[in-house]
C-alpha cells in the first residue's frame, strides 16, 4: 500500500465543517490582535512545515523560528515577542498554543450526536434516556441508568445498572461502566476504557487469596476525558475519585479509592496503585508507577517511568528512571550499580587511611 | 458537579442485600470471639475513618491503632493482641484482614444471575449453555461453547469455537475468550480482558517477520481472577497455564506458553513475557516485568516496576528500580551512574598508588 | 479443575485440517534437503520435548542440542551445521526458524472466513462490504466504510465513518477503529486493539486544559499484526503511520504522529510517545518508553524496559534498565544512587590529594 501524507480532508469527515474564517472574525470571537491582512480567509489549522494557503498554524517555542521563517501558512499565532519574526499575517497573544487550540475547535466542532436509541441497542425500562441523547447500535443500558441530556453513547457500550452520565458526555464503542458509578458533564472516554471495575482487594489466608468484596463506587468529575483502554477500578468500601477537569490518556491504571485531584494530567501508560491521592494540578508522566497509599501534593510533576514510592509532599518535579547507554557501557556500568555499597567502602577504607597520614604527619 | 462521599447505599444496588447480622451471627458463621455486646446489629462494612454505627471495621496493623481508638464502628475485628486497644464491640481472630473479608462476603455477596439468553444475544447452534446460565444482550457464543452451571456471560461477550467456562463462573461485559480455551469454576475476568489472542511469534527472514501459527490454547483453573483489559495469550504450539487460585489485576499482559503457579497474585500492569515460568504462591508487583524463559521460584516476592532478567531460584524478595530524586539531584547522579566503571578504575588507581607507598614504606 | 497438556487436537478447531504432508512434500513447496526417510509423514508441528511420531520439530540455537538428542518428533529442521546431530529424519536449511515458520503455516493455514452479513450486524447504507466479506454479529460499520475483498470483521467491532480496511484483513472481535482510518492489506488486529482514538494533545491556560481537536488519522501499511488491547491514537493535525511489515505485540501504546518504519517489531507493554519516529527494522523490547518527538535511526534494538529520552541516531543496541537484585542488597545500593554525586567529589579530593603529595614530592 503507498502511504500518502495529508488525506485528511478526504477520510475525516467530522460532521458539518463550519465555513471559513477571516482572522478578524476569529480575534473577534477568541481575542488577541491581528497583524496584516485581517481579512484572510482560513479553512483549517496546520503545521508550520505543511500549512497550505487557507490554513493557520502557531509557534509557541521560538526554537522552532526556522519553520516559521519557512512556512507557507496562510496566517501564524504566536507571541508578543515573536511577532516580528514573520512578515505573514498573525495574530498575537499571550499563549499561542493555547489559542491555537480554540481556533481548531471553532474549525473542528465536536459534533453534534443525531439523537436517539439505536433499534439494535438494548436499553432496560427502568433507563432514563432524554429525547436529546443518542444510543448506538449494539449499547446495553440497565435499569435505572440515567442519562444526562445530549449525552452520546457509542456502539457496543455497556453502562451497569445505576450508573449516572452528566450532559453532553460522550463515550466512544466499546466503554464498560460497572453498576453505581458517575460520571460529570462533558466527559469524552474513549475505546475500550473500563470504569468501575473490581479493584485488587484480596487477603492472604492459609495460602489462598480470599476477594474482599468491592462496594464501592467511582465518581468521576465534569470535564474530564478518559483515554483508550484506561481502567479505573471501583473503589474496596468508598469511591474512588476523580475530580474535575483531569486529564488521562490511554492504557493508565488507577487501583482502587485513588483521589485524583482537579485538573492533573496524566500520561499514557502510568498506574496509580490503591489508595493513592494525587494533587490538583499535577502532571504525571508516561508510565510513571505510584505506588499504594502515596500522597502527592498539589503541582507536582512526575517524570516519565518514575516509580513514587514516598509520599512527595512539596511541588516540584521529580524523576527516577535508569538513564539509557549503548548496551555494552550500560552492562558494564549496570554490574557496578549491585556493588555500590562496596565502592563505598572503599573510598572511605582511602579516606581514612589519607587521614590516618595526615594525623601522623 | 459537586463530589460527595458514601453515595454507596443510593448509587450501587446489588441485588439482594441480606438483612443485618449481629456479631454473635457472625461468629457463629465464621469463628471468631466476641469481646462485648454479642447483639450489636451490623449492616455493613466500613472503614475505621467513616464506619458509622451500623458498620463494622478491622485494624489489621498497629500502626492505625488511633484511628481504632478514634472509631465510631459498631464493631471492630482485630487480633489478639490488639484486644485491649478498644472499648467497642469487637471480634477477635487470628487473621483480622481475612476475617473482615468474609464478613464482606457475607453482607455483600455476590450477586446470582437471573437465568436465560437474551433475545440479543448470538448463541450458535452448537453452543451448550445450560437453563441456569445467564446470557446477556450482544454476547455472541460461536459453536462448542460449553457454559457450566450457573455461568454468566456479559453482554459484548465473544467465546469463540470451544470454548469451556467452568461452573459458577462470571465475564463481566466486553470480554473475548479465542476460540478453544479453557477456564476453570468460579472464574471472575472482568471486562476487556481477552484471552487466547495470538502470541508474539514472529520469524525473522530476510529482513521481513514470517508468522508463527498459535496453534496452543490457554487453560486456566479454577478460582482465578483476571482482572480488566488483561491480556493472556494462547500458546505458540503448547498451551499457556494459568492455575488455580491465581488472582491477576488490570491491564496485565501474558505472553504466550507462560506457566503460573497456583495461588500466585500479579499486580497492575506486570508483563510476563512468553514462556517464563512462575512458581506457586508469588507475589509480582505493579509494573514489574518478567522477561521471556524466565523461571521464578514458588514463594518469590517481585518488587514493583522491577525487570527480571535472571532466574529467581530461591524463594525471597527481589527489587529493581531506581529511585526517584528531585529532578536536579537525579540528573546530576544520573550523568554518573552511566560514568561508574570509570569511578571504580579512578578508586582501583587510589588504591595502588597507596598500596605502591605502602610497599615502599 | 485438572490441568492437562496438549489438549489442542480436541479443543482448538482451526477449521479445514490440511491432510499430513510428506517430508518430500514440503521441501518441493518450501526448498531445502531431506535428510532421511523422505516419505515420513507430518501432520502437525511441536516442540522438541513433546512431539510425537507424526510431528516435526526445529533447532535453531546449538544450546538446545541436547533436546534434539532426546527427541521423539518424527522429523527436525535444522541448519547445515547441525545436520548431524541427530540421526531422525530432517530438513537441512539455511533458516530453521522461519522454515519451521513456514511448515507450520503450512499445516496450519489461517481460516478462510464464511462471507456473509450475520444479520446481527449493523451495517450503514452507505458502507461497503464486498460479498466476499464476513461480518460477523454485533460489529457495527458506519457509513463510507468500505471493506476490501475476503475481509473478516469480528463480532462487536466498530468501524468508523470512512474507514478503509484492505483484503483478506482480519480484524478479531471487539476491534475499535475511529472515522476515517485506513489499514492496508492482510492485516491482524486483535480483541481490544483501539485504533484512531483522540491523541493526547491538551494546552494549558490559566490552570486548565484545553482539548486540542485531534484531526489527523491512521494510516497503517499492509502485512501489520497489531496485539490485543493495542492502542494507536489518531494524528493531532496530520497523519500517525504504520508502515509494512510492522509488527505490534500486546497493549502497546502509540501516541499521536509516531511514525513507525516499515518490518520494526514492538513487544508488549511498550509506549511510543507523540511524535516519535522510529526507522525500518527496528526491535523495541518490552515495557520500553520512547519519549515524544524522539528520532531513531534504522536497525535500532531497544532493549525491554528502556527509557529512551535522546535520539538514537545509529543502529545499534541500546539498553537502560536497574538491575534486580535481592531487596536487601537493593535497598543498600539504590540509597547510594542518590549519592553518586558526593561518591565521585570524594575520589576528585583523594585524587588531588595524592597529586598534591607526587607534586610535592
Amino acid at each position: 500500500m503507498r502511504l500518502t501524507r495529508n488525506q485528511r480532508k478526504a477520510n475525516l469527515p467530522r460532521g458539518d465543517m463550519p465555513g471559513p474564517l477571516t482572522l478578524a472574525q476569529i480575534v473577534s470571537r477568541l481575542g488577541g490582535r491581528v497583524v496584516g491582512e485581517a481579512a484572510t480567509l482560513i479553512r483549517q489549522v496546520g503545521t508550520l512545515e505543511r500549512a497550505g494557503s487557507d490554513q493557520i498554524s502557531f509557534l509557541a517555542n521560538p526554537r522552532y523560528r526556522a519553520k516559521l521563517e519557512a512556512t507557507q501558512a496562510a496566517a501564524v499565532v504566536l507571541a508578543p515577542g515573536a511577532e516580528a519574526f514573520t512578515g505573514r499575517p498573525r495574530i498575537v497573544c499571550d499563549n499561542p498554543y493555547a489559542y491555537f487550540a480554540r481556533v481548531s475547535q471553532l474549525l473542528n466542532p465536536a459534533p453534534i450526536p443525531a439523537p436517539g436509541v439505536d433499534p439494535a441497542a438494548t436499553v432496560a425500562s427502568r433507563a432514563r434516556v432524554p429525547a436529546s441523547a443518542r444510543v448506538e447500535a449494539g449499547a446495553t443500558l440497565e435499569d435505572d441508568v440515567e442519562l444526562g441530556e445530549r449525552v452520546w453513547i457509542g456502539a457496543g457500550c455497556h453502562l451497569g445498572r445505576g450508573t449516572r452520565i452528566g450532559e453532553d458526555s460522550r463515550l466512544f464503542p466499546s466503554v464498560v461502566i460497572y453498576h453505581g458509578c458517575r460520571i460529570g458533564a462533558r466527559a469524552v472516554i474513549h475505546s475500550g476504557a473500563v470504569i468501575g471495575a473490581d479493584g485488587f482487594g484480596i487477603a492472604p489466608e492459609a495460602g489462598r487469596w480470599i476477594k474482599i468484596p468491592q462496594i464501592g463506587g467511582v465518581v468521576i468529575g465534569d470535564d474530564v476525558e478518559v483515554g483508550a483502554n484506561t481502567t479505573i477500578d471501583r473503589g474496596a468500601i468508598e469511591d474512588t475519585v476523580i475530580e474535575d477537569g483531569v486529564k488521562l490518556d490511554n492504557q493508565i491504571q488507577i487501583g482502587h479509592n485513588v483521589h485524583i485531584g482537579a485538573h492533573t494530567a496524566i500520561a499514557a501508560c502510568a498506574g496509580i496503585a490503591g489508595s493513592a491521592a494525587i494533587g490538583k494540578h499535577c502532571a504525571i508522566g508516561g508510565g510513571a508507577l505510584i505506588a499504594g497509599h502515596m500522597s502527592i501534593a498539589d503541582h507536582v510533576t512526575v517524570s516519565a517511568a518514575t516509580v513514587v514510592t514516598h509520599p512527595l509532599r512539596a511541588a516540584g518535579t521529580y524523576t527516577g528512571f535508569f538513564p539509557m547507554d549503548n548496551h555494552a557501557s550500560w552492562a558494564r556500568n549496570a554490574v557496578l550499580v549491585r556493588h555500590l555499597a562496596e565502592l563505598s567502602d572503599r573510598i572511605r577504607e582511602l579516606e581514612k587511611h589519607i587521614q590516618g597520614k595526615k594525623d601522623n604527619a
